[in-house]
């Protein structure tokens, strides 16, 4: 069978390399805006060959992992061009508004929404790794309006690749996902920001930043081509979150400015309990 | 020769392990305000006596390793108590205030004033481990106020402990750190505390979250009775940043609702210039 991946960074190219791992008889077939990354995933061997609009429908798959707006824009001519069996699967981060473009396309029934938990804050072809996603989350969404057929493959494939799955309304998700995932973005790139405006000399932040510094700002190295698209498309969700954010730290603020160190201490407490939540995402990882 | 621990939890426990492993004839005492953790450290053969005011005297070095306010407490007695050939060795994470209290002591030049920076988000005894501080910056402040040889003994340990020694004004170090260290503590326990807030079934968390909210809500484990203290005697510095940091995110806030994606994406591409920093930061602990 062939598969097609359209985009080949960390997202896409991990897909790849888990779709050789775990398929049989396949050819992988793949596209990316740089034509850097397409070389280098061809180098790589992510792929066998260049997917373009002329073989799109000789495709049995197609994986769409680039960023959100990127895919709301091309989804439905892609659905179009693509053959009456084949499968479209999409794995981007936010799920309500490529689920509603799609909501009366006729052929809706061979889309499957997905989003894999799954990341790291490295980009482009090289980043990708064969078990990215071995143990983590991957959210389906509407998986009632899929043919089971084509439902059956991406479950059988997901399967084999360990990753753990769980239905989700496409509104829930990107609410939640909100709260886990974006905002912590958000926090890390202006905590980088901030830092890198207060100290000026950089020499200072080698010398004194320990590693507590070093895993905060860590996802303000991710990639803002991917990331502006989120945050645009999940506005709503986001806003929300981060109004409560900046009012949690507004308070904690006020607090120190009243000198009431005993609340601070006991908020501090209280968040502690982040401890089991913690555990608990280690063992469902590690389940 | 007797070396005494005031505070055996991770960051004293551990250089206990580094005494041990680094220098010979010593005898090692310890004390803690928890009895638990005094007899785990014991067990653990972090110390092998029981430290004590009666046995302060008999101590060549005392390093103080429990949380800034207690220090500052108990230090100007502290070092009235030891003999006139001993040397204080004070650890914490604030060093104005310390400084200061001790100015005016008839015995400051049997003190040193450092700043190990190294830790881990867990506390207590058994936390310790004897390659804490390995390549780890300590700063060392006013050693023109330590007497020659106590300070030389002091640098000679930290030296094949494999620290990095830079010297720092404790003003400036006060000042910097919170740049670089309290206020990722901040940002950490916020994103937790609202994340929490915002998501009541923790099942929810497990399942989505993944390693990136990890990392940013880590430091929410840390120990709030060393923490509020910090944060208490860093007022002002860490005012300064955390209002800095507030006002980033408020000007984020209203970009997202002013829909201007290109100025988000411009910020976020500047502040990508924290790879190079963090690069620089590895390649410091790595040297």
């Amino acid at each position: 069978m062939n598969i097609g991946f359209i985009g080949l960074g960390l997202i896409g190219g991990s897909f790849a390399l888990a779709a050789r791992k775990h398929l049989n008889n396949i050819r992988l077939y793949g596209e990316d805006q740089k034509r850097a990354h397409l070389v280098q995933a061809l180098e790589l061997e992510l792929i066998d060959e260049t997917l373009n609009s002329q073989n799109y429908a000789a495709m049995d798959v197609i994986l769409l992992a680039i960023p959100v707006d990127a895919s709301v824009t091309r989804v439905i001519s892609l659905l179009d061009q693509m053959n009456d069996n084949a499968l479209l699967i999409d794995v981007g981060s936010t799920k309500s508004m490529i689920c509603s473009t799609l909501e009366l396309h006729p052929k809706r029934n061979q889309f499957l929404a997905t989003h894999p938990i799954a990341g790291t804050e490295f980009s482009g072809p090289s980043a990708a790794f064969e078990n990215l996603y071995t143990g983590k989350a991957q959210i389906l969404c509407e998986t009632h309006k899929t043919r089971p057929d084509l439902l059956e493959w991406a479950v059988q494939w997901f399967n084999k690749m360990e990753m753990q799955l769980q239905e989700m309304d496409p509104k829930e998700h990107d609410k939640h996902i909100a709260y886990v995932s974006h905002i912590s973005h958000i926090s890390s790139f202006m905590l980088g920001k901030t830092v890198m405006e207060k100290e000026k000399d950089e020499r200072t932040i080698f010398n004194m930043a320990g590693s507590g510094f070093e895993s905060t700002v860590r996802l303000a190295k991710s990639s803002p081509a991917m990331w502006t698209p989120i945050f645009k498309q999940n506005q709503d969700n986001i806003l929300e979150v981060l109004e409560e954010y900046i009012a949690n730290l507004q308070e904690f603020k006020s607090l120190m400015e009243q000198n009431d160190y005993e609340a601070i201490n006991k908020k501090m407490e209280q968040t502690n309990a982040i401890k089991t939540i913690l555990a608990g995402i280690n063992e469902t990882n590690n389940n």
